[in-house]
């Protein structure tokens, strides 16, 4: 590949992961940097239209380049995707919550600016399973994060069984999210499925003003059942 | 335990881990949040009165309570810690750069104040190990955090065949440091042990000037061997 001039930035851009909590979890320079850019490689259009409009980027929002970012793209995409970057425009990544690349997709197109010699600066901003880690008072010297469990019941008891045996024979931090309308059935499957004594941490609506971030044993929890219904959390377990 | 007062709130405050940063990678409202507190749980006491100072606390020093955070404390000197907690004071825990509990100390008093039904809130910052993971390109769906790899030849070369076969079957990106002054052994180990199409990743003195975040395969590596003597580092592998 040629390049005309030198490569672009690709910046990585954390976007607040609830509703109106820009000035509490973004630092300054990041509002700085963003109304510098005009292409954007998008996660979900509509809530990048809304925190550009958020952070009042300088621009009208018609002369922003804003690319969807389609998590199954094939290579070929990817090429045209990052397009401007190899004609000498900075770019942004955005999430449509949280941090690019981290449970979340982007991570293809970094890997393909890797290979093309393209500079990538990660910006700081939330990332709720960072700050569920923080919070739990669990092991931040050995952690894993996994994802989502399997969605099968059999399956996920067993995925259960097993992160509890790794937090318990190799003193690891087991981290892992559900889709948020099947946060209670994780957590009576998780209830269930593991020894009274394990520990679990639940951070439930990280950064909102109704968010916390609990760890108690599991026989704790049973006696007050928490409501997560539709409300995005975070599950540690620890031994 | 009795209350005499309902308790305080644990506030989990990262500071910045390059120098003259603070505006960067900070939100605001950290900063008007640190103003507010008065007893901060500190992992070094002489970092810590370079924040307050930087983040330029209304109080003079001397009338700000820094209890220094030894991480190897028994439960009767974290009891003795969080004592303003219980006595109604809200408090920071500061860790020497970073976010706290996270490949830092702080964990065994957020653990002890989540007994004690303290609430415990953590705030946006900079963190090495989840910016290298933003910005690696490997996978953000699955990966893991080891902390520092043995020191002994035979079995750091042996950690890392094994992280690297952990990478490579369980398609999970496999996240480690090491002590500055042991970079360079550690980089040689990894591109004498590991196989050349291997990816690894470095991030080199993340979020200063200087630093940079890179990924390629071990012998792309081999060809321009970076000098991180000294300066923090975060090792990432992928498959």
């Amino acid at each position: 590949m040629q390049y005309i001039s030198p490569p672009g930035t690709l910046y990585l851009i954390p976007v607040p992961i609830a509703p109106e909590t820009h000035q509490q979890v973004l630092p300054a320079y990041n509002t700085i940097l963003v109304h510098r850019l005009t292409h954007f490689l998008v996660e979900n259009e509509r809530t990048a239209r809304r925190f550009i409009k958020q952070v009042a980027h300088p621009l009208p929002l018609e002369d922003i380049h804003l690319q969807p970012l389609n998590k199954h793209a094939p290579v070929e995409d990817i090429a045209t995707y990052i397009q401007p970057l190899l004609s000498g425009h900075d770019m942004g990544i955005l999430a449509e919550a949280g941090c690019p690349g981290v449970a979340d997709p982007g991570a293809a197109v970094v890997h393909y600016a890797h290979q093309h010699h393209i500079p990538v600066i990660p910006l700081v901003g939330p990332c709720s399973i960072l700050l569920a880690l923080m919070a739990s008072g669990f092991s931040g010297q050995n952690f894993a994060f996994h994802g989502y469990l399997p969605i099968n019941k059999e399956a996920r008891n067993k995925a259960i069984k097993r992160l509890e045996m790794q937090a318990l024979q190799n003193q690891q931090t087991q981290i892992f999210i559900e889709t948020p309308y099947r946060n209670e059935a994780l957590l009576a499957a998780l209830l269930d499925t593991c020894k009274p004594t394990t520990c679990l941490c639940i951070g439930k609506n990280i950064t909102a003003p109704d968010g916390w971030i609990q760890s108690k044993p599991i026989k704790a929890w049973k006696q007050h059942k928490p409501s997560l219904n539709q409300v995005p959390s975070v599950f540690l377990l620890s031994s």
